[in-house]
């Protein structure tokens, strides 16, 4: 076999930039007489990888009995043989969770069935749904290990130093989802230790606060000591409420981390050697890996990507909006030294309707190729009969998938061939990065789930920071045909070459503020919308950005009906749909934007820095000027990519010899434009419904 | 001049059945210069009728001015003249409300801000926002009388009678819109007199219960007399709160109901002689409408289908879940007697992102031929610079319009023409109905705002009756090609000779539920899920449908994860995402349905009626079978169209004479398929996305 290594540029197969291409096939679902002719129709399909759950209720149906080869459908060995024997890569995902629309999420019955004293519970004490169980419960693990010592062994013995053809080896899946979807955060008293001074909380909390008096300051409690707290859930309503909340949030993700950490040492002890990897649930579940040191060195992290499981999501086909958040996934990925990686890329859909149709997929797969995916896997490629003892939902695992559940060729699958061959025709794009006009600013904890703050009195959420991110700054700019890069403003230095966009929430950690500051003071400029901070990420005063700004706290103007216009610089008035924020212009700061019908001051440039006070969420074209214009007073280069319709999108790609442009038409409707790109033309050009066209530029 | 008549089945013209082709124009926005030849681009393209506003706010900037021809955008005679020369039809609407993006929806600022006494407020007494007023406010109804006295007989000079162009004059906007929009319903306490004894609440209380005791009983409350008591709001959480918070919905909608009577009672009484209308707000406003008998001969009810007016807008474009929404808004309006009229046609939007494409236009314009729409308004047809004085958002209302605000001639004005040719051309469709095989029985109740019922315990609320109908009966007979009518069960006779589904909530009227009992007694065949009702719609105990039966009460099995499996009849298990109910069948039924993991009987037929409990959410192919062979099962007729592919839904319209079958594609995707009516077939077809394609069956 080869290597496969990868960094946040990409991935390499022998040390070539190569994209993986990856296809779910659950060797247990695909009827076995059938798995060669499935895998070879992969690979001729331009594949070279594919993925697979090894679901611990299949292979150890009763408790101690660990079946590997009763049965075809069991024969994980000669599944990965054959995988070898094709020279297809294994990514290896042996749970404990799989979900994968099986019964109990992919544990067995006799798990769930046996232990209900170690289901995640609320902070009711009342037991989440029966197969979300407590991740760190002693029984959970110690189970959970018996059958890593078991499956581990096996697939150790196939990874790519041995031979074999294993190239990731997963750990769970979709981590933290199992709680989320059903009920919310995990609260068991006895995973967590409540009421135990030596208990996991009471130690976390002693390391954070050291004693009892700084956390009853902190919380305003008048606890006797850390081991009779309680966490306070999320929808905190004070200050201190908040505070516990947040805690609890960081404490939970400790646990989580400790989890992630204790399955990768056991795959480790079992002797799998290869990287591991995680698939994360969407959206920037990912961040969460960000500090998790043990596992960052030689773990990947990817992302779910669907944009249709059945007639409850928002839309059919890949949308704009879709585009935004698959773009912002991508970024993120790539701001944490992650290769852009899609490791659940929509081969289909758990539901028949609404369909999932070649064209809409080839858009999505082609719309993540613009945005800088490197690697992807298609779930599923295939699926089978769906075992009846494990299988839920249909008799037949379908999917929709490129490949039926009876074997039949569908369109979808020429429709992936052609795009595999896009990809091989143009190696080079696995190297290449998103040439970027500007910058957006990330705080990462933003982006955590933030059940625990919500819009109170002038409080801005760290949601609506993201809102402003999603529907406004990203939005306008793809439509203003302008290119942001997303960069990390927690770490590292900050690129002075383009300006920062940044959606500023009520919370911001000193240490990023003093980074700001820095920016600014060495010829950085920024933008900051809707607020200045004032408090760090412990809700604790902080408002060192906005003195260094002279600014004083801004006052929420809330629309009035249709009374609200903004005017930014010379743009022409026109309403907005967010909140808008007043503020006087600090001593030195020119005023650039106000309110139409009060006048009132909403928008000021001191220095290098404007501060906006404006919920951004896109709606008129006066946004793309305001956005163009806002971009100039901040001294920003030309657009890299001049595209004349604000509903083609564009994205421009290099590794620095050449170029490839990505005109997007994400509308049910075709979309005619007239691109540029320094000497380059397209001319009129008509993009067809779900059309991304690309263009070499050499 | 020439008449407009209408009845159930369409407009006629001079006793001709042809469509009403309505554009909005509002003479306030459109340059005067350029009105006639505007007009005359809009009857070129083959339209008949424009619809204006009148703003209040606009002809009365200073309390007791009166302005109609101070400046020409303000010449509303000029403007209907210029109409009647070139024989356009008008709707006129003067308010007092017109919402239109103007700054107080178009009152004026005087009054909005002089008059804060007569501001609606919530059961908390706080004021909603500034521009939603109490309707019958004593000062609201003195200032509008004084509008509608001026305004009036401007406008009644020129209806048809009397050879003007005016065939309808439409009271209010909208109506209770500015209302929920802003906060909720109206508590009001000088309105509706809370605290008197001949208060309008304690009137209508003491109507309903004669004396206090009986109130008390109902309430479970000891008042001591109607003047003392308050209305409890919605959210309520016991039988009793939700009694109270019915009542007061019952009573709201008697005071809406007034308030529009005394509208019109002004335009009659200052010499306004047409036909009235009203546009409504989606969802199902137009229910309200059905009781209020002082308007219901003479007067017009229509809707508001817009598909996007922004990205908080689910869809961009015309989507299959919005077909649903728009096919039982057509057929409710025909329930409820009224031609399928829509007074907000998508003609643009208020924002510029999305795009409303032309593509995406026409097919929602022929997406409601399909299902019934017979009159329509585009809104808008043009505008022009927005107001200073009046207008939000933006300089020009431009509205994506077919004629733009500067007056270019867009695509959407050649779409919207070639669309008017085919109603030109196929004028028969005017006077034609939809053929249908199969029933949705309607309870007006049940699609009435109803945050009163909520699920609590085992009781299905009406809103997810609601949903059952949208996500599940009529996606899967539209994807099954099947062709529901949706019949009134509240009132006439039940059709025997189509077995009815019906949606069923924990509340039914006893009167429906005796008159579902002699429609099964006289050869009716239904199905209900996923409940038997066991309250009235006051939440009285009320069996009778259930008793009949001899049923028991279904008890509610939660989907334990992927465990539920369903299996109806011969059709293989599958889950469901909705919940499902489980009850033994009664002695003499027959098991139809069963929970495949436990066992659990979840459908029954006893006689000629089915239950069945399944919360039927569209996900699986299998539910396409399920439907056909539950109809299969009451005797159903053979469909009246088949279609192979389930994604390309089907429409059959006729007048008897002729037959036109409309194939539908509402994904970004080409469809292929291949339809059969009788012995007509389209052979193997294509559908490029957002295509309409329709066949002439002679």
């Amino acid at each position: 076999m080869t290597t496969m290594t990868w960094d946040r540029t990409g991935y390499r197969i022998n040390g070539r930039p190569e994209f993986l291409i990856s296809g779910e096939f659950h060797y247990f679902r695909v009827p076995p007489a059938d798995w060669r002719r499935r895998l070879e129709l992969f690979k001729q399909g331009g594949g070279n990888c594919v993925a697979t759950y090894v679901p611990w209720a299949w292979h150890e149906p009763e408790e101690g009995t660990f079946l590997f080869g009763d049965r075809p459908e069991r024969d994980l060995e000669g599944f990965l043989k054959l995988c070898r024997e094709l020279e297809l890569f294994v990514i290896a995902r042996p749970g404990p969770y799989e979900y994968s629309e099986m019964v109990y999420h992919g544990l067995p019955e006799w798990l769930v069935k046996g232990h209900p004293e170690m289901h995640a519970v609320g902070m009711d004490g009342k037991r989440r749904w029966q197969a979300a169980m407590s991740y760190l419960h002693p029984t959970f693990l110690a189970k959970t290990r018996n059958w890593f010592a078991a499956v581990c062994p096996v697939l150790a013995k196939y990874t790519v130093s041995r031979g074999g053809p294993i190239v990731f080896a997963q750990f769970d899946n979709e981590i933290i989802g199992i709680h989320e979807w059903f009920g919310g955060w995990d609260y068991h008293p006895v995973t967590m230790g409540f009421g135990k001074a030596d208990g996991r909380y009471a130690k976390f909390l002693k390391t954070r606060y050291t004693d009892i008096a700084a956390l009853n300051r902190h919380y305003g409690t008048n606890f006797l000591d850390f081991a009779s707290i309680l966490p306070h859930e999320p929808a905190a309503k004070t200050i201190e409420e908040r505070r516990r909340a947040r805690d609890y949030h960081d404490f939970y993700l400790d646990t989580i981390a400790e989890y992630c950490a204790t399955l990768v040492d056991w795959m480790r002890e079992f002797g799998i050697d290869c990287d591991t990897c995680h698939n994360c649930i969407a959206p920037a579940n990912h961040v969460n890996f960000r500090n998790w040191k043990s596992l960052a060195t030689n773990c990947i992290v990817g992302v779910d990507h669907y944009y249709a499981l059945g007639m409850d999501w928002e839309q059919n086909n890949p949308t704009p909006k879709y585009a935004v958040r698959m773009f912002v996934e991508m970024e993120m990925v790539r701001a944490l030294g992650w290769p852009g990686s899609v490791y659940e890329m929509p081969g289909g859909s758990c539901s028949d309707f609404p369909p999932i149709t070649p064209e809409d997929a080839h858009c999505c797969y082609m719309l993540h190729t613009a945005y800088g995916m490197k690697g992807l896997n298609y779930y599923v490629f295939t699926g089978g009969p769906n075992l009846p003892e494990i299988g839920g939902m249909t008799a037949e695992y379908d999917y929709q998938a490129a490949i039926s559940a009876r074997g039949e060729v569908r369109p979808l699958y020429h429709t992936q061939a052609e795009y595999h061959r896009f990809l091989h025709d143009n190696a080079w794009l696995a190297g290449s990065e998103r040439v970027a006009d500007m910058h957006v600013g990330l705080d990462w904890t933003t982006f955590l789930k933030t059940g625990f703050t919500s819009r109170q009195d002038d409080m801005v959420a760290d949601g609506e920071a993201v809102q402003l991110l999603h529907k406004g700054f990203l939005i306008t700019a793809h439509c203003a045909s302008r290119s942001p890069n997303l960069i990390d403003i927690t770490r590292g230095e900050l690129p002075t070459d383009l300006p920062i966009f940044i959606p500023a929430a009520a919370c911001m950690a000193a240490d990023i503020q003093r980074r700001l500051i820095a920016f600014a003071q060495h010829g950085g400029r920024l933008l900051l919308a809707p607020v200045l901070p004032h408090l760090d990420e412990q809700f604790r005063p902080c408002t060192i950005l906005r003195d260094f700004l002279g600014a004083t706290p801004p006052k929420l103007r809330l629309r009035s009906e249709n009374l609200a216009a903004v005017c930014v610089g010379p743009v022409s008035p026109h309403a907005t749909i967010g909140d808008i924020w007043e503020m006087p212009a600090p001593a030195g700061a020119t005023v650039i934007a106000t309110e139409k019908f009060s006048g009132a001051t909403i928008g000021w440039k001191q220095g290098n820095v404007i501060w906006l006070g404006i919920q951004w969420v896109h709606a008129f074209n006066e946004e793309l000027t305001a956005m163009r214009w806002l971009l100039d007073q901040l001294g920003a280069p030309p657009p890299a990519v001049d595209c004349n319709n604000p509903n083609v999108w564009t994205s421009l790609r290099t590794d620095g010899k050449q170029s490839m442009l990505f005109a997007m038409n994400l509308f049910s409707a075709p979309m005619a434009c007239r691109i540029r790109v320094k000497q380059f033309d397209t001319g009129e050009i008509k993009l067809a419904p779900m059309e991304v066209r690309t263009f070499l530029i050499p």
